[in-house]
């Protein structure tokens, strides 16, 4: 059993902001990013970043507001979060860097994907929110899954969530229990509760929906936008049994890119990575030792 | 400036459960009985209990769950609650009643309307969730007002909110804030604090979204039901300033209603008759007057 404590820690201390980073395997490699999602923080990839390291040079930092990267104040755009990993690469030198993402790092993936693709050499997704997603976020019988994306967007959610360790651990139980393949990554929460219960990491994350709020709702209101679509070969392993970012929605990918190609992941949920580690291991080396 | 203490207190022991009911003004006159919606309890009507005195016999009884009324194992129908006010009329003696209405009790009175008009000389209601909202409910520009509606349904929330004192206060704040003209019920907070702290209160008020949920989404999926219209004289006043029951929502009334009068009540958010008190008295001491 890893703890956090077993991986190598880092801080890049960048002009915009210090970002936390584990890095792990060998310089010179293919460098691989790991990108997470809410309510994640690099620890997410515990299960992951070793098999990786005998592969690449892994990289796994904390998203703006999250585990031990700093926040700042206001509302970041999603271009800002992607500009945040696109300086942690420059400082560390990476030319050319893989990306792998769940959930909302798949929103910074997309937006690297499709304005730099000459850094990225492929993309990896778990459980794609994909643009073209659109109003099926906002469909009735989703509203029992989407209301947190609402709720992270008002004062009275980091109030309350962010209230205290017992608060935290309340919260977080939910959502790691009822994602996770028979709730098994209930069994993480205490990791989850030392991070989350640090001063304003509640509401640093929280912040990522209203910053993406917008988006999400004039897809909503309008149906998915047409943008060009990502030339970077990608490879997306969806989990079967996610209630939150349903495998039914894989199918408007091929709208967004133009060199895809999806499977689903049996017996795991949102959190594939952690639900399958296995799977999700092996098809990640596949794809980027095949590129 | 009145405390829960100036008011007339009874315990009604019914054989279903033990409602706890204020009670002011003259036997003899029209009994009125109000009914208080989410998140309020008898006190909700603080402001017009003694104005309603000096024209009505007023019960002001606390919902299955809410305020000091038993809770039982469950989720209760909606006809489980428009049950216990029934009960509570025949063990009071009541013939007819007139009945005031609120954000959810709405949903009672409309039920109590069509199963026995001969009971209820008229029906009074602020800002009335009626059948046809519909699929208005579940628009993605509403979605930041009915996340709420979604997150009671679900252990994590009664656990959260149900935590403390504190998180009473913080969530409780939200909406007494959020809903009300210029937040101004927020002055009020400390007597919710006293009341929803006490044990499973919260848990108590969230079964009603639990209750109500099949019969909101069904008609946002299939559209508003076609009911038989209610007969009994209706009149409805609308704050024009409610962020969640929006006004705009009045206009299929009319479907539902065989003789309603609807206006707006100006400066008036969710809690009309907390926000406008003389305009909500006057109104309603003219209508059941009028029948």
């Amino acid at each position: 059993m890893t703890t956090p404590a077993d991986f190598s820690h880092h801080v890049a201390e960048l002009d915009r902001l210090k970002i936390h980073y584990v890095r792990e395997g060998t310089e010179g490699r293919l460098p691989l990013v790991l990108l997470h999602g809410w309510p994640e923080f690099w620890y997410a990839y515990h299960q992951n970043i070793p098999v990786f390291a005998e592969h690449f040079d892994v990289i796994v930092p904390d998203l703006r507001g999250f585990g031990d990267t700093d926040d700042l104040p206001g509302i970041p755009s999603i271009t800002d979060y992607a500009d945040d990993i696109l300086a942690l690469a420059n400082h560390l030198g990476l030319d050319r860097f893989g990306i792998v993402t769940h959930d909302l790092g798949a929103v910074l993936a997309m937006d690297i994907g499709r304005r730099l693709p000459e850094r990225v050499p492929g993309l990896f997704f778990f459980n794609c929110p994909n643009p073209g997603v659109g109003a099926r976020w906002a469909e009735a019988d989703h509203h029992i899954e989407v209301w947190y994306q609402s709720f992270h967007r008002l004062p009275v959610a980091h109030e309350l969530v962010g209230l205290s360790a017992d608060t935290v651990r309340i919260y977080f139980r939910h959502f790691l229990e009822h994602w996770s393949y028979q709730g098994r990554m209930a069994a993480e929460l205490d990791h989850w509760v030392d991070t989350y219960a640090k001063p304003g990491r509640v509401e640093g994350s929280f912040k990522f929906y209203k910053s993406w709020a917008e988006t999400r709702l004039r897809a909503a209101r309008e149906g998915p936008p047409k943008l060009p679509k990502i030339t970077v070969p990608a490879r997306v392993l969806w989990g079967a049994e996610d209630p939150v970012n349903k495998p039914e929605w894989r199918d408007n990918l091929p709208d967004y890119f133009e060199n895809v190609q999806i499977d689903l992941a049996p017996e795991a949920g949102h959190f594939v990575h952690y639900d399958q580690p296995d799977l999700a291991n092996a098809e990640i080396i596949k794809f980027f030792n095949g590129l």
